[in-house]
């Protein structure tokens, strides 16, 4: 098989190439009576558009959703939606050259390994444009969770060595800033990092941070679909993610239990809390009611312009130099994508999770 | 739904608490034809077993496995595989007392909100016994893999400030020290930092690692199954893990494109190989023939001496110190889940990718 | 893989031979807060059990449910159920010699073609003794639609040329008749149409037939997942099965629009209900809130003690006459196997519903 | 969640309402490496369009299928592959009228239960239109399976009371006859009787049957995912089929073992075969070497011009009279997707046999 679906009750099917006619998704489940438009696909497709802002790459793309099915009156009807968008600035001239070689850091070997040959242009399915499906998902997995109350925010934690400081965080900010920072000062000294970084023809890595608010207690199945394990997953299977965060993440190896658990109290509406959230939202897998908190960690663009040893496919060690548009960092563009999979992946386990109890049937079918 | 299935092909179903009857798993996928005896389980379950080193509780737990199903004259079938463990030295009692409170960093309360009321005994189905499942189907899948040329072995890295030295790695070190670590000197220092930490009623946390080697490149389904991405969700669906990183992980997101990259290179058989590692032997979400490299950080037991703040059901605030036989720390004794949940999953992967060609399907059937 | 996984989100694996140490089955999905204890299973389980009637094998079999794990004072908790029958009267030594030859009817054959050998000892899986984990699950399923005013009975339509006239419809002679025919003259007639076949060394076929009431129109997930396709799959793997029938099933191909389309009217309560039922309760696959319909053509016991021309494993021709204890007709002890499975079925698309619109996930989550 | 998603290894996920702007499908798993144009899918999907004999609708519906990823160099590559056909003379305008009320036989009232309101155009998600994308699918599986040295052929058995005689079966008479019957004499007749119910403003049912030819003995999966079950699955999921047989099929149920069973013997090649095939190829579940022989029964059309009781939405009580263009009979049109989903499940159990035994493993894996 080949795994390009993903999720139990709201099911996307993501396909299409760097430099094929199209990409797109149909996302199989979504629930009857959303109000939706291409305009909701439209603005977060926007979010992840190359050519906006210094860091990106100086490629014109379009990446005009069409909504194909599913969707009528203005309501989704509860059938799949399939949404396309066409490949319009694609040159595959600019990519020929790289059919022969094998470009470091890239998946060019490992496919050939696994298929025998691949679709070379642009990195075929292995492109940053495989994410358009994922995105546009992202986008109706979002608006229905917003309906529910629920918030999901992901924004860029560093590029490089540059952190971004939380403390005046603003959702305004993630989306105007070219790094998808919430804060303008780091976001300044990110843009000179990597511009720094690009002259010497090299790349940058960075730190994405996704915070989901107002998800109940309660969401999450043992044992191996457990939230935090399908959010793993969900956020691993974006490309050039190296490492997965929950909480306090990588810190906790070296802390202690009395400093790593979260005590509970009682809040202002006789309501259980954790006074802290070290636990990044979830325990024993399940939502414990405060905020999910998730980490990305990305490499740098391996697409350099540096020179590299490489192989081709006649077995001839050889010197490569990669030409073309690429982009110095992923991060700020991956923010989207991972926001998409994070909301993808809460909505379905709340749609798994309403079959949990007797309760929850006889609410639902008794009355 | 219920999350307690895992796998495509490879398809394992574990059930089981703490305190019930008995755990156990099904597996369905097994390919017909292996031999397969419950000691060859056993020697993995005597692995997570506790009570035989001094950083474990010195509970009594027999774990003796039970093949009740699909092997036949000692060859598996091709039927599922079922496999039952007794719970014999349990006592319910000890726990009567948590029934009522929620432990700070277990999953008392998320239980609760989810399904209205838990098996309070000993954890219930978040116990670390569910485990047990999970290593049972995994001595059967490393052992299949091993028959296909390929290792794969998880040892404990770090336990909280002491870091193992991989120069002398050997895997009878990490069958024999109480620690799991493949370095002697680091593991008495594990064993006396843990000691002391135990006398101030505190626990530690750690770092596991999993080195799998010889799988050919190819494995791995693009976009949501990707190698990394199943490892990710599979270890991260085991309690107490928050961070999981592949090949050099967190540290990607400082590095340079020009660091990071591994040129390839030819081999003295005139084989393509990886001149580093850093990607940790994945490529695009596909193995790309280099050992592959997985890491855990796992929380220290939540499960502590001293006393906590929390709540009991009834909303009441209230000061708790559990008693009862803990671990102070859950490494040594997950790292075999670890290799486990690792082995399954590559295995699948490996099953999965048999139809990924025109060629293999013409070599499977038409010779 | 192997297919012992059945469902979406009440997903059952079933496992177990018919000479191995046990059968038994774990059910991932059951809702938590179900009242559910062994004599529940158990009633299901004594219902195919043989030698209770003239018309079954006289074989002692025991098939004590015991209940290992998800239930807790009383009650399911969310968790998976394991359910395990011990097997105790199977005595090996009568199949051995069925070891070396192809059983015509049976699956020792396509067992040997596909796994490369296979458990002999009573045909293995494939024996009639596979279905007590599909029971066990059964038994869950249906006390738990019960609780939502949800019936799913299952009785024998005739055997042989001996039709039962469903006017007098009784559950209890159901129960109680040794054919599982609602009638007790038909019951009377096939009992001695059997009898006088048995005395020739032949079998004989029958007709199943399931009636489900009281499922709310809007069950069912097309275009796959359609209620009718899913109840097709489940009854079509029930061994022995050979053609499967939704309401007026193969007589629709020989009718007209004007007699087989059910016409639409309002009840007394002001209800839309349908005038006829052709459809046998399901419309695109949909319930439609008539009584859902289904009925399966069960062949002939393959087991017959005439002679019969087969070979055996070194290709050599031979004439065999089976031995041993072998019931003449499949029918009567598969209506519970069918009645489960239809149960099964129904449940899981009932909960994979409650996802299908905004209004229900408002309902669920808003209040 | 919604059923649109079939297969486990070989996934298809299909899209579309009949006047949406297009309908599709995505295709996850074909293997890399065959040769595909948008001409192989044309074929099939010719079969199945309108308008090009006495039996169909006048409609003009071209149905162009475009090839939108996947495909490189006129090879496919591995990723998924989606094809799009776009609705272009669809007028929706038609049918404004049944918005308001439920036609009789048609799923308008159990899309409307589900779901809270419907795409009423056409008949929306539940229209004929809706197999486009399975029929695109099954182009490919049936390409991929020639390669295999499998044949899978459907046609019309009988219409109305008209039965095909199959003695001069030939596969150019299926593709060139209206009827898609094997069978001059019959199409002649089938014609005839089809114009006149027709005439009198009523519609017909048939039966259509699917020959497979080639399948090697050991394909199938017990014991959910048997060859019969998932089969039957794919076939009931065709709208309007009421029944599906398996070989012999319902009459099994009034005969006997010594008639039912198939003896088994050895070919002129020392092969082991069965001298007859009752079994229609399929035994346990598993494929038997035999030709695989399924029948479905489908029902009339039930969008008939004679007037007709039904309701409309507001509950009232109302005659109506149905208007547009409309097929009197199903069947020959439907014989394309018959065979399309009995292609695409027949390779999906082929894919997942190939991981059955260690053999296979060793055999793929090993040199």
């Amino acid at each position: 098989m080949s795994g390009s679906i993903f999720g139990r009750n709201f099911r996307i099917s993501t396909w299409g190439e760097s430099h094929g006619p199209a990409l797109g998704v149909v996302i199989d489940g979504v629930p009857a009576g959303l109000e939706l438009c291409e305009e909701d696909i439209q603005i977060f497709l926007d979010r992840r558009k190359p050519g906006s802002n210094p860091l990106s790459t100086p490629r014109k793309e379009d990446d005009k959703a069409e909504i194909l099915s599913g969707v009528f009156e203005g309501k989704t009807t509860g059938t799949p939606i399939s949404i396309m968008v066409r490949n319009t600035s694609q040159k595959s001239s600019d990519y020929s050259e790289i059919a022969s070689y094998y470009r470091p850091g890239h998946a060019d070997y490992t496919f050939d390994a696994k298929y025998g040959f691949r679709d070379y242009r642009g990195g075929g399915r292995s492109s940053g444009r495989e994410t358009i499906g994922r995105v546009a998902a992202g986008a109706i997995a979002s608006k229905i969770l917003s309906k529910l109350g629920i918030s999901v925010e992901c924004y860029t934690k560093s590029i490089g060595p540059v952190e971004a400081d939380l403390t005046d965080y603003s959702r305004e900010k993630v989306l105007s800033n070219p790094t998808a920072m919430p804060d303008d000062k780091a976001n300044e000294e990110a843009l000179e990092f990597v511009s720094k970084m690009r002259e010497k023809l090299d790349s940058v890595g960075g730190v994405m941070e996704c915070r989901i608010k107002g998800v109940p207690a309660g969401i999450g199945e043992p044992v191996f679909d457990k939230l935090d394990a399908l959010l793993s997953q969900a956020v691993m299977s974006i490309g050039a993610v190296k490492a997965v965060e929950i909480g306090d993440g990588t810190e906790v190896s070296t802390k202690f239990g009395s400093t790593n658990n979260d005590a509970f109290g009682m809040d202002e509406n006789n309501n259980i809390y954790k006074k802290t959230n070290h636990s990044g939202g979830i325990l024993g897998g399940i939502s414990d009611g405060s905020d999910i908190i998730i980490r990305a960690h990305v490499k740098p663009t391996p697409s350099i312009f540096s020179e590299q040893d490489t192989v081709n496919k006649n077995g001839e060690v050889i010197k490569v130099q990669i030409k073309g548009r690429h982009d110095p960092i992923v991060v700020p563009r991956a923010v989207v994508v991972m926001e998409s999979m994070c909301a993808i992946t809460v909505l379905d386990l709340m749609m798994s999770n309403m079959s949990s109890t007797m309760d929850g049937l006889n609410k639902f079918y008794n009355n």
